[in-house]
């Protein structure tokens, strides 16, 4: 994303209209009275928390970008008895997708008093009555140990369904409030209904919480799912690591999910230290040549007769047909499978060159997956929700709820999607990886 | 293994010659005295511990099948102190190998006072100088921690190396004894380098230990590293059952070890109880026709709109190339991926119809293969080796250290190796596989 | 147990009449037609399964002790579209309640047909009406998802209630059939009923599933719980030797189950090899004295500066009052914390040395209880519920499912109950352990 | 701590002297060329990266409150290859210690080429000669597999030395930087030590690694180990939940640490949704009384059956004695055990009044502390080492290395030690825990 295209008023979140209903939740609104304090509207979370950012920013004249605070507030829009909410999965599974059903039902039903809750099943489909997809009333009762169970309840699918069915679907069910759990995809999807929404002159509040197991959402800090994910990667590749040492010049292969963005495989090799190399989907390298990936890979070997390679599933796509890949149903380029492409080039250059070795691919996308969210995370995917259900009922739409230096945040869909977030390889973060591969700065 | 054709004469335990060494080990010959007996010659369990076969045996003037116990003994073949000995790990990686390494070290070394011990490196590989393998000296402090560890400290590999010089090797470094850590194929190695031994008019002991993640060795009820590994693949198959359930006609494909034998998918299936469909090399089925595997498939899909299918490797082999497969170097055959087929075979054939489903397919082998023993495994891992140490350093040759009845024993090589322990599908455990998953009886 | 005062006649297992109703599970009567064969009446298995034993028996005109085995049965006794079944969890918590629960129901509705379950709650009060715990009724929707739980979904409680208002209770509910799933005390318990019930001419089956997380239960190898917990244990005794070590002369206390019988102990030492003293109740001991043990304590520490100790619960208990401790409301004796006293003692002992020291005592009972059973035990469990239904369904009474040599039994609960298996100091298993810790044999 | 008290100069990093050294890092100075820069002096994080809190500081005329971000360094203040490290951990156990070590050996070794590099064994003790510790020498080799264990390799040990005699031994080893890892206690020995060195003009940078598993040094938003705290904590309360559950009228404590502050129990109770009360060292609250705990408890028992508590250990002090207790040798209050209080105080109260129940309690304080850490905390562990280095070799001293909005800080230590980082009631994550357990608002 690039920020210079953008303004603060780029990150102003879109409201239903006038907050005229009293909260049922009994707050404060002064300090020091012990009791916590409806979030004011306005408190905003800087972009950038450093001096010189904020300096910059004053002496050009500009409004340092800034985002809107979550929290609860003093007037609501919607009257909570007469509040009908929908709740939607969509995408891949990621661990926490339970936690945050749960929560959002908790929250609706302890907190606001909201009765009638809906789960549409199978993502998008379950708005599109040909697929036959009954919906489910969710209860504190029918969601009450759900979070201790990877998957979701409700099911997913990939891909957009008809726009205007959707929201014929939505009006014949009286939804005033619909939660997108979702990717990029998703919330895309979200913020075109919101469209057919405002143009039907419908009150629906269209509130996202952004579902990356990559945790590649622009603006967001981290999103549900990642931590758990570069956990369970981690107990992965210290088997690996073993695989690769249990050989003469034993190589062991993880693929890690990252699409378009190495995160994943960035925490998972600096939470280990014990990948020899990183490849991610943002580093151009090349496979043959003096400077290319294989001969990094032959010099490892020949000093430590082992090597540990962690590879993104978006890593060296521009290697296979020039970059020009098949979509799937959600509009997402079909990936060649870089794991099984970079065993196969290893194996056939090191037989041509006589050079034993043994090679181990594993692939635990699934098995990660479908986890159970972690501790971390499941704190997290509570609090999502939590946010998620004030500022629906506050009548916020068109927003997705992100984290940001330890505040969530109410960030415009718009200004969240159609790019992703991705690792700066002038960064920290894949300076840190560098280091703790030991690896060529450039492998091209 | 056809029992009918062995009698109790192929489970006579190959002997060095006469023990003449007082143990170093204190223990008592009387019951009573609060003090461990040495185990005496001769003390042999019962293959078939019920009263019926015991009775059929005598009947017919027969001796029943049994396998002599394993144990201390009170005079020993070695002196331990000019003992010197050797250990090798060979095949694929299993949880365990490094405790039992780990129990081979501390019990020579603490409790019988043999002090040069060997590791050879990479499987019998490290017997060849051509290879440039050095072997390592393994003293109690550089095996102290290692049984916290997945893999194995020495390194494996597959196949065989030629005998000769593998004698000449051991003749050269002045082994005594030579433990070989390894599943049938390096057993039978052992067998035949114990002929050219016996040829050579050496006295030097091969005791093997079974390893075999499969449980796959005849008259061993128990191998380690196999609850390892279906207590892992129980937490795989509750992430692939999120998998299944998260999508509308949701499948999910996991492949398991288990080349001949169904044993891990077996017990897998029984452990979670999750499994819809076990497919094991043992039994035959078809994909097409009113009665197959495809047809039963879709008929749950229909009924429940997921699955769950565990699928043993060696399982439908039947189904590629008329069952004429290539052979790796341990003289295996390299199976095709049953896994991998089936995936392709539903998603066609689904397609073909317009019945709209899902696949994820998971192999998570070398998860397994390469992780750390679990608790009872630990524990057993310690008495085998142990066991074997006992058997070795009474100037047992050609042997195995079994498992039977909750005894250890003593197994010549010849009538353990060369054929497969197999799930008999007329048996209580297939049985049980069938009523946990409601899988059709046959499917072909 | 003294076995030579028991005859086989002691293992006869008593039966309500005779078998009259065909089983609805289709099993074959002949080997090799492909399908499991229904278990005829009088399949023993030998309680020793050494040649040596059983030709002891034979050449004194004995006949050798044997279990009777378990399994379906080709004629059974209740109508399954008239039977109701109750099920009771008694005593403390154990890894695998829940799957017994689940095992139970599954198999009496999917296989036999049986609709009518009632759990009673919280142990034997569920009988009393005075409590006022209503019973819940079991179907295998309300028991789908248990297995992944720890505890039990009936609650427990500890002690007997009056055995003519159970019965009383028994016969309005018009039940056919008992589960008694608890231990020592609940077994005798079920026993007394048994008379009860026979006396009143009543054909009610009371079919015990011993719980005992001690492994103490006689002529049975194994129960279930019982490895999940050292399983457990093993995590916590790890982390017990990093105290230990982590500070000089640090001394860590690790106090595990094992009111009469050491096995918790005794395994985890053995799975761990980490332990240097295992202090169990089956060994006599003194704390002070040459021989005694904080003097084998205090040279283990001026060795290596670390100790790590696991005690058994009901060890050293004739430390206190002359071993005169008071009951509990299940007859059992309230024992007093060995744990805590060998803090106590340690610590005075040392610091009027001046012997500088650090003591962490740890103590995860309730952690290791109410843990969910790990993969071995959950199949387990599934298979004794399983063993347990098919001994109802045919009318054996006054009997527990019990384990041996591999296969499952049918044990006379007065057989069983009474006195509890018990750590022989003079077996493999303790020697074991001697060997695994390096302490003294004897300490007093 | 009151902020109003502190002004941006209480921020201001102490420095050995000028920096004349090229960094052995090779970095950039430029963004834009695709490597990681190193990082300017006077990059600075603000202390509230709100809008509001920025303008409110100019609005009056002050400097907003920031920290200096931690990083490598163009020029640094030692000569790597003259440079002697010392490396000691004091105070209690806490998950990612080890990690920690290995970090800084890592970084020093193979970034900065430092190879002399001391590791002072249990705590401060390890500089007086009297303790006879002798230290030892870290090498990557020594460090390689350390992070997979949990304790300290290094041991550790309470309580101050004698300054002097400490950095005479600093002195004679010839130490050039110490890093001591430790709580509020140690930090405070290591600045008394920093004005020792400087009283002496010796020239040793003093950089602490702030450990406290309870999360609550001042200026710091998370510290290490503590995730992985209550992420074990995670288990542990869910097997009590089973335990409460297990019984009528179930009760279970769970004592979690925090002795000045509760954030272990409240982020515990927020990742599992299960505690119904959480009672933290910063709340007020009364036993008995209308208003009290037990009323509360006895409530939710008659509603629910079961009940789980989670208390900190500082929790409810003021009970006992006044509040008057005694030290241990660091100085810290040697609390009375809450949970052994509440424990006999329910039980007895509710005895009184015969109300039936059954009480759990759980410690699992060491079995936590002595953890390895996960996956999230061993990659900030990391991170953290190499921070801590950087600061270090550019002579930055009286220094801890601290994290706030997602950057590594560098906080003078007397700025961040002295008081705690305390949960204020009026804060969310306080309202959160209430809107989770459902806990009265105030219990007194």
């Amino acid at each position: 994303m690039d920020l210079s295209q953008l303004t603060n008023d780029d990150f102003k979140v879109k409201s239903l209209g006038e907050r005229r209903v009293s909260s049922p939740i009994h707050l404060s609104k002064y300090e020091g009275d012990g009791v916590y304090d409806y979030v004011k509207d306005g408190e905003r979370i800087l972009y950038n928390p450093t001096v010189s950012s904020y300096e910059s920013y004053i002496s050009r004249g500009l409004t340092p970008i800034s985002f809107e605070k979550a929290g609860p507030k003093e007037k609501i829009f919607f009257d909570p008895s007469k509040t009908k909410v929908g709740i939607v999965t969509c995408g891949g599974l990621c661990p926490g997708l339970n936690n945050v059903i749960r929560g959002l039902v908790m929250q609706l039903n302890y907190r606001y008093g909201v009765r009638r809750i809906l789960g549409f099943k199978y993502g998008y489909e379950g708005f599109i009555s040909s697929f036959g997809h009954p919906y489910v009333e969710l209860t504190p009762d029918s969601v009450g140990n759900i979070h201790t169970l990877g998957g979701s309840i409700l099911g997913s699918s990939r891909g957009d369904q008809d726009i205007r069915e959707m929201v014929d679907s939505m009006e014949i069910n009286n939804l005033n409030i619909l939660f997108t759990i979702g990717g990029d995809g998703t919330q895309t999807g979200a913020h075109v209904i919101q469209e057919e929404v405002e143009r039907r002159g419908l009150k629906i509040a269209m509130v996202g919480i952004p579902k990356t197991i990559d945790n590649d959402i622009n603006f967001v800090n981290k999103t549900f799912g990642f931590e758990t994910a570069f956990t369970i990667a981690n107990e992965i590749i210290r088997n690996a690591h073993n695989e690769a040492k249990g050989a003469y010049n034993g190589i062991a292969i993880v693929k890690l999910m990252g699409r378009d963005s190495g995160f994943i495989a960035a925490n998972a090799a600096l939470s280990t230290q014990e990948a020899n190399f990183v490849l991610i989907p943002e580093m151009p390298f090349s496979i043959h040549g003096e400077q290319g990936f294989l001969s990094a890979l032959r010099k490892r070997l020949e000093r430590s007769h082992h090597a540990l390679i962690i590879v993104g599933e978006g890593a060296g796509q521009f290697l296979f047909d020039g970059g020009q890949l098949d979509k799937d149903l959600s509009g997402n380029k079909k990936f060649k499978d870089i794991g099984l492409y970079l065993k196969s080039v290893i194996s056939e250059e090191f037989k041509k060159d006589g050079f034993a070795h043994t090679i181990k691919y594993i692939d635990p996308s699934y098995i990660i997956r479908s986890a159970q969210a972690n501790a971390n995370d499941s704190k997290f995917c509570t609090l999502l929700a939590q946010n998620a259900v004030h500022a629906a009922m506050a009548g916020y739409t068109d927003v997705l709820i992100g984290h940001w230096s330890e505040n969530f945040t109410l960030l415009p869909i718009p200004a969240a999607v159609g790019t992703r977030k991705r690792i700066n390889l002038e960064s920290e973060l894949w300076w840190n990886v560098l280091e703790s591969t030991g690896q060529p700065t450039k492998m091209y």
